[in-house]
């Protein structure tokens, strides 16, 4: 098995298995109880605070909150964000890139009485600037871009896009699903009011997901309760997720320059090798994007075929259009964004590296593709 | 240590990880994707919603919406039922001894223009039937009534409850995240609506819950995102969590009648030994209440100083007041709605029993709390 599809589902590091597997069973505390149990839950629990915050250059650890999943991040990022400061605006942007996990809540906003613009973005995936700097304006309450897309590796120019925001706007929004752990994230370098992040995507347990919510930037809870997490998310802490995350965090931090050459140079032998296939193409910026991310598209093809026998003749995993997305039959909308037609949109085979993936899958990827290609063309209608 | 806080954290069940462990590292897949991983975890979550509903006697285990956490099913269940059938009425109705994480999600539709309503409950936490009948209305769209009381332990006659609902108003929600597993449920023979159950609670890992929906009854999604579960809760499932859950329910089905008489039998020997302190009182129904629940009061001492003596010098875990709030100062608002004193609230003290619990257990106990509260009244000002 050649897995490639670690965007949509990474596998749990096993040493943070062995670091977190202790919160399962012997230290299984409620943080929110007083004797020495949930003491100690609590002390693991602001571990892991610290940690999260070192990856992403926090200042101060209270500047994040833990939640369950990275759609609630996003969800309280967004919907938080905005009905606590509706009353100085009720103009919200989005790249037309964004993951259905940011989309979504704006478009619920949306139908709640504020007006949603969207960026354009280039051929390349890149968020053009100067619309986002025609479309701001003083009302503008929230701008949410990805820092990178989880489809198109493509890297956002994000210190650029703070500028902007932060001349004319308020709050910028940044979902860092599929950028976190695999490239330097700088919430201060970066000028990033809000960032989402997930415990999978480091290679965490799923379960636990992080924003950072810069100190001064006004949200409200989307979920009441208890109260836990300074009010902004209630339930009790999944101590397990949350110190799995603390320690994929830790692991990132310290070994990501390794990591991020080493995959880079499997992306890079990868793309040389596939784009031999006739009528191939990369998607996204060549070089702006993702060391481990590589997307590309087929022509007369469509990507679920390649997928469906991919797994089937090779054990190969890779993606077509999003994850989340991939049980529809519409093409992706960050592919339309790009300026892809329909029928480009669904040829197209995305494929993302993780700690398992080896230089040895060069040759065995590239070549189950071109075989996969060939067997498909030579059946295709087209 | 012996550990009787298992309604704040529930160590999760050897066998359950066991079974559950392999969706972290080797099965991981997402379910949403089309490869034989994908299918496979898809194939995984089904099988634990269908464990989930036969615990709860749910016929179509379509009923079943996994979701992140208890207070996460609560929200979706009141604000989402709350807000999907506003145009058919605005009045909520709940006991007066709810969880906060119900209790806010209603308080939160207050703010929304939505008329709530609280019934009061008997000295020993029976919600008062004749007020219920007096309060509904055909405008009343939802009321919500915990299944058992966490903190008093008292088991609501829910069946009778349902009745008086479905006369004259619309839809019952059943917060069962205390009651799940620990008594027969059975949301056909007892006319719920929408019912609440955590993993924890049940001995399987944090970071997963369910909320039964009856077929019919129309909600909408609280959290937008990708989609999943029928559109109604958004982010990849957390598979180790559901699947661990799932496990975690048929195991509490098989061994619910035994461990019933189990726990029933070691909570009578503590309640037996404990109330031979000179003013201690129990706490809630004396019958009708869960089989490993005891809660009891006593004068002239605080619950708080009580729950340090134990863990420090006996290495006993019990709570005060609910998990969820006992970091406030605010005596609870379930004692106070049977009627105590705030003084009479403070003094409280609540123990709930686990698998790990065994007889020898009781005098042990029994011998620190004679200890602690006759040590902590020597030095009491009152």
């Amino acid at each position: 098995m050649v897995y490639l599809d670690h965007a949509s589902a990474t596998p749990v590091d096993p040493r943070v298995l062995a670091f977190a597997g202790r919160f399962l069973s012997e230290e299984f505390g409620n943080p929110s109880t007083l004797y020495t149990l949930g003491l100690s839950a609590r002390q693991a629990l602001e571990e892991a605070r610290a940690r999260v915050a070192a990856l992403v250059g926090a200042e101060k650890p209270a500047s994040i909150v833990f939640t369950g999943s990275a759609t609630e991040s996003n969800n309280l990022a967004i919907r938080g964000t905005a009905l606590r400061n509706r009353k100085d605006g009720k103009k919200l942007l989005v790249s037309a890139i964004e993951h259905i996990s940011v989309l979504n809540p704006m478009k619920d906003l949306q139908k709640q009485g504020f007006d949603l613009g969207v960026i354009p973005v280039d051929p390349a995936g890149i968020v053009d600037l100067g619309a986002l700097e025609e479309q701001i304006s003083p009302e503008t309450v929230l701008v949410s871009v990805n820092y990178a897309n989880d489809e198109i590796g493509t890297i956002e120019p994000i210190a650029k896009i703070a500028r902007i925001v932060h001349e004319k706007g308020r709050y910028l929004h940044v979902n860092a699903t599929a950028a976190a752990g695999r490239v330097p994230i700088d919430v201060e370098r970066d000028g990033i009011d809000l960032l989402t992040l997930s415990s999978n995507d480091l290679g965490g347990p799923r379960g636990a997901a992080a924003l950072y919510i810069r100190p001064g930037v006004k949200v409200q809870a989307v979920m009441p309760g208890g109260g836990q997490e300074r009010g902004l998310r209630s339930g009790t802490e999944n101590l397990f997720a949350i110190a799995g995350m603390g320690e994929a965090a830790r692991l990132s931090a310290d070994e990501m320059e390794a990591e991020m050459a080493r995959e880079r140079s499997i992306r890079d032998g990868l793309v040389r090798e596939i784009l031999t296939i006739d009528d191939s193409y990369l998607i996204g910026h060549p070089e702006q994007r993702l060391p481990g991310h590589a997307s590309f598209r087929f022509s007369r093809i469509e990507g679920e075929s390649i997928l469906l026998n991919l797994d089937t003749f090779f054990g190969i995993q890779v993606a077509t259009g999003s994850a989340c997305s991939s049980r529809t039959l519409e093409p992706s909308h960050v592919l339309l964004a790009i300026g892809l037609e329909h029928a480009e949109a669904h040829g197209s085979v995305v494929m993302t590296l993780g700690r398992s993936n080896v230089p040895e899958d060069v040759p065995y990827v590239a070549d189950a593709m071109k075989r996969t290609v060939e067997r498909l063309r030579a059946i295709s209608p087209l």
